[in-house]
C-alpha cells in the first residue's frame, strides 16, 4: 500500500522504515534534506516540497504527519487540505491534544477530507517491537488502511494471548485499535501517557526509599545499604510489579546504579498536563497522575516561593527562630 | 495556686509568668542557670534540683514539664516519679507522641501519680494572647487545676462567642478544654499542627500560583505581576479565607515580599508525622495532610534520586535525549 | 455615586443595599420581577429591562453585572455593548475565568468600553461584615469607583493593622485593592478560592481523624471518644489554626456535631477547577489544592470504577478472594 | 536439600510443591489437617506438631514460615526456638514489618539461630511462573540455602536478559537476592507492595478516566464510549505502559468490562501502610504511593464525615444552599 510521511524525525523515519520493510511504498517528506536523504537511502520516495507529495499519491490520497507538538502540524494540515482533494485523508500521528482533534476533523469534513488521529506508542525501540496504535476517525478509512496499521503494530509476537479473548476484537491482540470517532485516539493516548507518569512516579518513589534506607539519621540494625541494580532486576522476574519500564529502569541501573548522569530536573509533554485538564473536566480524582505531573515541575525549581512562605509563618508564630515548630 | 514548671526556654518561661501575673506561685527549675534566673527576676521561686523543686511543694504536688521533644521528658519524669507521693501529679505540656502519653500514665498509675498530657499552642504570641490548652488525663485533677488551666487560656477576650453554644462545656469558649484519658490531649494537639500543616501549604500554593503568574512563558495579555503582601493583606479583610496563619502571612509579606530571608528549606516536627502515622493507622485518608507534610520532605532534597530515576527511564524509551518524551 | 446593578441574586442585591446603606444610588434589574421588586422596596430604582437601565445612567456609564456563572454573563455584555457608548465601563462581579476576562477586555476596547473583573468574596455574610474585592482592570475606571469599592469593602473596622503597612497601598488594609489589568482579579480571586479548597480540605481531613478516633478498631486505651464541637471551639481561641472557617465549622458542630443534616456529597464551582488548570499551565506543583478538589469529586462517587479495577487486578494475582493480597 | 515448611495456605503449600518438584524434601505442618494431607498427597511428609517436624529433620534444621500475619508467626517463632538448637535456623517467608524482623534475629542470636527474612512476591501464579525472592539474613545461611532459593525462584527463563548484567551478582537475574542483614528482605518486599499500590493506582485512575468520557454531561463530539478490554489489550502491545498488571487488567476486562463482580471496596494490607510509615520515618515524599493507599482507605467509606464538615462549612458562608459556592 502507498502512504505518504511527513516528519522524517526520530518517530517518523522509524515509521516510514518499518512500513517499507513490510513491502509498503512510502513517500516521504522533510523540511530537513537530510532526514528527507536518509530515508530515502533505506528505499522511500523523497520529495522536496508537499505539493511534489500530494502529486506522487494517487487518490484516495493518505498522508501521514509525525511532526513534533506546536503551531507545524496545523500549518502542514492548513497547507494539505489546500492541495487534497474529496476522499483524501490526513492522519496525525503526532501528540495532540483531542480537543484540536475533534476540531480538525469538523474542518476537514467540510472539505469531504478524512481525519484520523493515531497515539502511537513505543518510543524508539519502536521500529524493531512494532508500535502500540490508538486510532481515532471514520470507520472506512481506519479498514481501508488496515494493511498499514497492521504492519505498524507489533502483533502478537511472543506475548502470551490474554485469556477469553476469543470472538473480541482481534486487533487488539495485534497491537492496534480503532477506538471511535475523531479524537478518541489521542485521547486514549494521552490517558496511556497519563499512566505512564504514574507509574514511573510509582517507581520513582519506590527506589527513593530504598536508596535512602542507608541514610546515617536511622538506628544501625535498621539501615540498608541496598543494591538498587539488583533489586530493579529481580523484580523483574516473577514479582508483581514487572513492567517495561521496570525492565529499562534495570537497565539504567546496571550501567550506573548513582544514576549520575542526570541533574534530576524532569520534563513534562503536553499529555500529562492535558490528563489532568480532561479528569478536573470530567469530575475523575486522579490523585496519583497529578502528583506524578506536580513531582516532575518540582523537580525543575530550586528555591520555591511556597517553600519560603511556610518558613516565613513558622518564623512569625514560632519567634525568629525557623527550627522551632508550635 | 502553686505549681512547679520544669524547663523554661520560650514556652515553659512565658507560661510561668503568665501564671505569675495572675497571682499564682511557681517554683521554677532548668538546668540551665541563666534561664532559671530570668524567670526569678520575673517572681518565680527558682530551684537547683528536681529534689529542691519537689521539696518545695505540698502534696498534693503538681509539676509542669515543658521540654523539648526527646530523651528529656522521659528522663525527667523516671527521676520525678521516684521523688514524688501518691496523689501527686507530673504534667507534660510539650510535645509528645500520645502513646507515649497512654504508657507513661499507666506506669504512674502503679505509684498511684497521675499524668496529664497537654497539648499548648500558641506559640511565641501565648503569654500576651493566652495559650490554648487541650489536656488528657483524670478528670478530679483536671479539675483542681483549673485555676491554672483558666489563667494560661486566652479567655473569651474580644473574641466573638459562637452561637449555640449556651448549655455546652463553658471552657471550650474560655480556650481550654478536657478532651478525655491520658494520650487525648496530646492526640488532639496533634491533629491540630497536622491541620495547621495543611493550612500552611494552601496558603503556600496558592502564593506560589500568584508569583508564578509572573512568568515569561505566559502570553502577555494573561500575564499579572501581582503585589502579594496587598492581596494578603486584603484577603484578611472579609473574605472565606482570613485565619492567624494568614495574619503572619501578611506580616511577613509586608516586611519583604520577595521573602529573601529564607532559603525555601522547611523543617518538619513530630505532630506532622504522627497525624500520618495515626492516619494510616486509623485508615483514615489523608491526602492534603500528607501532600503538606511531604512537600516540606520535598523543600529539603537537592537532587532528588527518584527523579533521576524517571530522566534514566525516559533515556531508555525516549532514545538517549532527557528532553523527548514518549 | 450612581450605580447599575443587574442580577439581584443574593450577592447582587445584598450589594446593592449596602452602596445604598452608604448614600449611592443604585438603578437596578432582575429578570424575575419578586427579585427587583425586593431591591425595590429597600430603595433601589428598579427597571423593567435593560434599555431602560442603560437610559437611566448618565455618562460615564457603570454596569455592575453579578450574575451566576454559565452563558448568560456573556449575552449580557453582548447585549449592553451595543446599548452602551465609549467612555463607559462593565464590571463583572460574578465567578468568571480571568481567561474570559481577558478576550472580553479586549472585545469591549474596541468600542471604547472599559471592562472590569472583580473577584468577590464574602457570601451572605458580605452584607453585614463588607465584601473583600479584588479588582482588575484600566487604573482611570478603577480609580474612578473608588467611592464604590470603599463603601462595599469591610473597611478597617475591628481588625487589627498589619505592622509595617505604612506606606504601603492603604486601599488593602480598607478590604479592596487594584490587582492589574482585565482578568487579573478574577486570577486573584480564582486563587482565593483554591486556597479555600485546600483550607476546607485541611480541617475535614483534620476532623475526620478526631472522628475516627474513637473506632472500635482501636486499642482501648488508645481510642478516644472526642467532643468534635469543644474542639473546633477550643482552636479558635489562641490556637495557631484559628480562622473564619473554623469560626463557621464551631457554628455548624455546636448546632449538630454528627453533622447530620449533610449526605457527604460536596459540590465544587468553577474556581476550583480552574485553580488546578491554571496550575498546570504555569508548571507549579499544587498537591494541596488538586487534593482537595479531587476529593470533592471522590465524595459524589457512589461504586467508583477504578476501585473495581484494583479488586479485579487483586483477583487476578491473589487468587479469587478479594482479601488477600500479594 | 531437606527444608521444612510450616503453614500450608496457598502460599506455603505451593512452596512445597515447587521445591518437591525439584527433589528437595519437605516436612510440612499447618494445624489444619486437611492442609498437611493435601501437601502429603504431593510427595511432602506430613507431620502432627512442630515437635515431630523439628525431629525430622537433621541439624542444621531450615524452618520456613509461611504463615499469615498477626500473632501466629510470633506464637510459632518462641515455641521453635525452644525446640531448635545452636546452628538451626528459622525463615519468615510471610509478610513481616522489617523492624519486628530486626528485633527477631537479635533475639534468636542469642541462642545462636539464625534468621532468615524473605520476601516472596508472585502470588497463585508463583508455582508456575517461580517466586521473585528478596532475602535478608546473614549470608552463610543465605549461601548455605542456595538451592532452594534456586529452585523457588523463576530463573531466567524466557524474559529477557538485561543488557550490562555481565559480572553483576547472577542471582538477580535468576530471581533471588540477598539484600542485606536481617529486616532488609521484608524492608525491599515492602517497597515492592508500595510500588505495586502505586501502580494499580495509576492503572485504576487511567481507567477510571476512560470510562468516565462517555459521560452524558460532556459535549458530543468530545463524548466517546470506549472498549476498555480492547484498550487493556492494545497497551499490553508495544506500549510503553506494558507489564504484569495490565496484563492481568485485560484478563479481568475481557471476561467482564463492567467489573459488575466487584463492590468497589478495596483492601489494603499491612506493606501499603508500613512503606509510608518507612517514608515518614526517613522524610522521604511518597505522594504517589500514599495516594494509593489512601484511596483504597476512602473506597471503604460510605457517608465520609470529613465531607460532611465540607458541606456544613459551605453552608454557613454560602447561605444554607449547599449547592451554592463562595
Amino acid at each position: 500500500m502507498k502512504i505518504a510521511i511527513v516528519g522524517l524525525g526520530r518517530m517518523g523515519g522509524n515509521i516510514a522504515r518499518r512500513l517499507m520493510d513490510a513491502g509498503h511504498d512510502c513517500v516521504v517528506y522533510d523540511q530537513d534534506e537530510a532526514a528527507r536523504a536518509a530515508v530515502a537511502a533505506d528505499g522511500g520516495q523523497a520529495v522536496d516540497t508537499l505539493d511534489a507529495l500530494v502529486a506522487a499519491l494517487e487518490p484516495p490520497r493518505h498522508v501521514w504527519l509525525m511532526l513534533p507538538a506546536g503551531d507545524v502540524t496545523q500549518d502542514t494540515i492548513d497547507t494539505l487540505s489546500a492541495m487534497l482533494s474529496a476522499g483524501d485523508a490526513i492522519i496525525d500521528g503526532g501528540n495532540a491534544n483531542f480537543k484540536d482533534d475533534v476540531r480538525r476533523a469538523e474542518q476537514l469534513a467540510e472539505q469531504d477530507i478524512d481525519y484520523l488521529d493515531i497515539g502511537v506508542s513505543g518510543g524508539v525501540w519502536g521500529r524493531e517491537r512494532g508500535y502500540c496504535l490508538m486510532i481515532g476517525g471514520p470507520t472506512a478509512v481506519v479498514e481501508r488502511l488496515d494493511p498499514i496499521f497492521y504492519t505498524l503494530a507489533p502483533q502478537i509476537g511472543d506475548i502470551d494471548r490474554t485469556p477469553g479473548r476469543d470472538g473480541l476484537d482481534p486487533r487488539a491482540e495485534q497491537g492496534y485499535i480503532h477506538c471511535g470517532p475523531a479524537g478518541s485516539g489521542h485521547f486514549v493516548k494521552m490517558v496511556h501517557n497519563g499512566i505512564e507518569y504514574g507509574l514511573m512516579a510509582a517507581y520513582a518513589e519506590g527506589f527513593n526509599l530504598l536508596k535512602g534506607r542507608a541514610s546515617q539519621d536511622l538506628p544501625d540494625n535498621e539501615r540498608f545499604d541496598l543494591n538498587l541494580a539488583d533489586i530493579a532486576e529481580v523484580w523483574r522476574r516473577g514479582s508483581v510489579i514487572s513492567s517495561w519500564l521496570l525492565d529499562l529502569s534495570s537497565i539504567a541501573l546496571a550501567r550506573d546504579a548513582e544514576l549520575s548522569d542526570f541533574t534530576g530536573e524532569v520534563a513534562d509533554s503536553g499529555e500529562g498536563r492535558w490528563t489532568v485538564d480532561a479528569a478536573v473536566e470530567q469530575a475523575v480524582p486522579v490523585n496519583v497522575l497529578a502528583s506524578a505531573l506536580f513531582s516532575r515541575f518540582r523537580s525543575r525549581v530550586d528555591d520555591d516561593y511556597g517553600d519560603k512562605l511556610l518558613s516565613a509563618m513558622r518564623r512569625e508564630f514560632g519567634g525568629h527562630v525557623e527550627s522551632h515548630d508550635d
